[in-house]
């Protein structure tokens, strides 16, 4: 590993340690891929729901010879907080309020993957969840973690809300436009595609091989709980408010989201002055890559860049915005990482300054 | 073969002679596929421009021992249009012109799955697709080949231009609602998905599997060529201009076509009642499924079937259609058999009576 | 569907009545997909142990709008056995053995497309299933349902072991060589490969899609329960005991199983004369395809035929068959209804008499 | 990148420069990932055939904006010879020799991807290459590039003939049984199954995604050109003459072969015995792992890892090594670095120590 190789040439190196809350996920996994590579970060334990007791590398056979730790069951992570400088949450929602609120309290660190810090109102939270809110008095600390919106909130954080992956692509694509009131913000459709990873790892026949390998689907059109997420942030940088449709696909393939977002352009601006405006914008950003040919999941598979394109529609006045990332990484686990160099000062592309692996 | 049983039977059987030209390419091949079990068809000759004077069957080797034809080189069919009743073509656009007009003048009916009929307007078509219309004197005549919309000329016509994928998915998704006035005429936005068979069958690296396996993208955004087919034909059942936003996508599939349509509603309507809307508008179309659950390819993979689910976004007024097609069978092959069936005084599902085999 | 078309043209047809056990499975699906168009049968009863009480075409969403039938529990099946000729069993091991009792003493004739009755010794069916075989009294009236070898025993009996879908391929490769003595009885190796459906619906973590989309593995190495029933049945054909090494593997497809054949050959001869051998072996079989180039899944996948090539490697002296089949197709539902349309004297291809739809 | 964040620090570095010719084919491409993470490593060029003069990251996507050169063209290369340390040759086969010749004159030294140098018999390569050997001078100087297998002579060589991925994957299975004389030596059958990357990149029918993405097949079975590869290098470790049947699959996966291997075994001998036999061989072997559990290609891909595993069918009294690695990386580039490490004195694992990014 990197890590060591660097400590052996004796140089100094700032250590931090962390624990992973329910690193046997795909997020979960991913990150703690991110993590060994980093060579200022210890990881101190993994914890796991399903697989509490069991050595990690039975679960996931990539690891075996080379990590040897063993899960710890989540109910165990409270004693454990102690030894870590922060806690990484990768939970279903509902399940980080508690155990945050303890590391808090223990002046542990978070960075939450999941939903439950991300709406700043617990009512909206409760209506698209269905879930009580338990963790309100945490809400207004809560720093929402687009790491290239809020790079500087971040820094001084305690608690850290980690983007959803939709939002994450969605966000990134929209902000030059909201930032400059360049589109109706009533006029906003998003049309994104998601890997099967999305889903998770849970054993359920929707994500059988034979019954997603050959097709796609819309599902839960209207109602996706990533619409408020996007409409909180999207109104912010607006400053007012929006409202917008947003639809998500399953695709028959591992990682990976496509975003394709249409507005109406309040007035007429040409492809080129647009993309200069979005190079403007993220002018800077390593992970950003402002791109003229359409962006594609595969130049992004594994690594933590959001590509993005702008193409003006002449004949009906829209604008359509098109971004890849890979779910895993940049919509979470790369994202949590990202956030988390900030946090402690470490330079902030630390052990995601790869590029994707391919084919 | 289901046909000669029949035959074997001693049932009399009205029977027509076609040929295919351009067989050797996925919607040919699905054709051909599809012809070989239709009782009341002798296919007299197949034609191929890559593959003339090949066994078909070293082609395909899924006809090997079932299919003993050779393929006559394209320039050969001229000569063999006397054989026939009705000519498919199958060819790249640009390609179809002069063979229908040879095949008109023989008195032969040509169901053309190309798009070289099926804009009414020549300029039209010199625009979008950057070729001369060498065959302005048969447009007229042609009929656009979406089955449900046009069946009684479609039986009287000697040229069927048979529509294009993503616009039978797209349309038949749309009828309902621009027939009633439902939805503003500008406020469409088509986001289409379609299976890498659409791309066909020519040696390119971008349909390598390593290339398109894992990856989603969109191309051809604001340019692709069904947009003003698409536009013509929504049009003329709005009864006014309809120009919309069109945006298709590979994904990692072999087959299948996803239309997700948005439109911003005129007036208030809930889900329901769009859906009785629905089913009364193809009340007895056979192909033409009306679902709550929303459309998958999967459903449709195979078979000619159009599924359609319609929701509304009450948060922000629009309607969203979903619609599912297999892009060569209702996308090409099966229309266009179900359009000879028309043509021919044939029941209009023979042969294409199927439903999806899955997984 | 076929069936009602030629009813209606007033045909006089035989028509025998079915009950499918287990039809919520990819076999039984596949079963009752192909016996909804078979013109002489009428499905009495779909029975299904999860979802027993739903209407099938919500499970599967294919036969949405074209398949009214609600599944039974597979515990009213034995209620049911009066309405019908012949029952289709698709059910785990060790679950066929009671209901084949009660049908066959109510004179119901059984096809079991799982592996209860297909061991003749009820000492190696415990071994290696690990269960108690329930079963021994029909056991020797139990006909070995791989048609092409035992055509006649099939035609007259009451109770069918259809074979499984790795000894379906394998075999149907061995046969003509072990009917010769070509080969060393003691040198057979099979290597063969399926696609995810063999592993059937249930919802585990293996088959989902993240976890076998991109990965081959082998498994059961040495242990798989297939290797008893190709060994008894290739000793029968052998006239000696044969004893080989199987070993199966799981192939990101969700179709077809491939099988590779060596054997060290007891005398030199060519790949021509092996060929002309095998021809004459399967001359007028007309699922049976020697080709001479190497099959592949793709040409037989969703269709009854077993395809196969052979190849002599001069330098060692070794024979290499290789063989495919669609596994729920030749390798489960397709043979069950080719033996079926022996038990009743239909025509032997009727529902099965179709090639694969590609791509 | 880590490379130069380290340079920032200030360690002293020592840094050879390399070339790569053929940069834009798959195993030229994932050379070219693993090089630029490489510390020690400048890439001085990168030629291509087809695209030379062209941008890389406008082939290759996921290197915008993050790597920048143009490639050359290949012709040019000679005339750069004297800017590098090393060349990379990634040709098809018949192509390398004469370059080869120009680099060792000049100094340079050579790891060669591709075939040429790797038989010892120049009338061998004749015959299964079908070309003629015009490097017959420096054969006696290449060494075989199975790292495990000469690491010694690979520190010292001016010239590495890098394995083939097949060969890889199967030596590394066969080596211990070989070594100890534990199988008939006219006993080996090795049935290996490739992801569609080592067909290549070039655009031909067969590796379309609709032709190759659900379908297996064999292919140049008794004929492919790994087999005398195979022999030679068993035969010497075996220290006499090894014939084998080799016949390779084309799975519908990207990346990975999995080697399944069947031998006689001389002498009874039980699965843990044997393993630990392993686990010996390769004790202090980073990339090679033993397990238990049969390996998967998911766990290697992307990694340079070799799992294997060992299992004894007492039934027969054969043996069957199953073997994964990554074609791309242990199969080929990855390798090219190890080998490359020891040429140079670096640390054999650097730029190649990490796991498979899963899923």
């Amino acid at each position: 590993m990197i890590k060591e190789n660097i400590k052996k040439k004796g140089v100094d190196i700032k250590v931090k340690k962390v624990g992973i809350l329910g690193a046997t996920g795909y997020a979960g996994q991913q990150l703690l891929w991110l993590l060994r590579n980093h060579p200022n970060v210890e990881i101190e334990f993994i914890a796991s729901y399903s697989h509490g007791g069991q050595d990690f590398s039975r679960i996931y056979g990539n690891y075996f010879g080379e990590f040897t730790k063993v899960c710890i069951p989540n109910t165990d992570v409270k004693e454990r907080l102690g030894d870590i400088d922060l806690l990484f949450i990768a939970l279903p929602h509902g399940k980080a309020f508690e155990i945050t609120q303890m590391a808090l309290d223990r002046g542990v660190r978070v960075v939450d993957l999941g939903a439950d810090f991300r709406l700043d109102d617990s009512e909206k939270y409760e209506e698209w969840y269905g879930k009580t809110c338990d963790g309100k008095k945490n809400l207004s600390e809560a720093v929402y973690g687009l790491t290239e919106l809020n790079r500087e909130k971040i820094r001084e954080s305690r608690l850290v809300a980690n983007p959803g992956c939709y939002p994450t692509a969605s966000l990134l694509a929209l902000i030059p436009l909201l930032k400059r009131g360049l589109i109706q913000s009533n006029s906003i459709i998003i049309d994104a595609k998601s890997g099967v990873s999305g889903a998770g790892r849970g054993s359920v026949t929707q994500t059988l091989m034979c019954e997603c390998s050959e097709t796609i689907k819309a599902y839960a059109v209207t109602t996706h709980r990533h619409t408020p997420e996007i409409e909180q942030e999207a109104s912010k940088v607006a400053n007012e408010e929006v409202k917008l449709t947003f639809t998500p696909h399953l695709v028959p393939m591992n990682r990976g989201i496509l975003s394709v977002i249409y507005g109406d352009l309040k007035r007429e601006i040409d492809d080129e002055s647009l993309r200069k405006l979005y190079e403007k914008e993220y002018s800077g950003e390593k992970f950003i890559r402002i791109k003229e040919e359409l962006p594609e999941t595969r130049w992004v598979k594994g690594g933590n860049y959001c590509d993005i394109s702008v193409k003006v529609d002449k004949r009906t006045g829209r604008v359509i915005v098109v971004s890849a990332i890979d779910n895993l990484v940049k919509g979470a686990a790369g994202q949590a990482v990202q956030n988390m160099n900030l946090m402690f000062g470490f330079e902030e592309a630390t052990a995601i300054d790869f590029i994707s692996i391919f084919p």
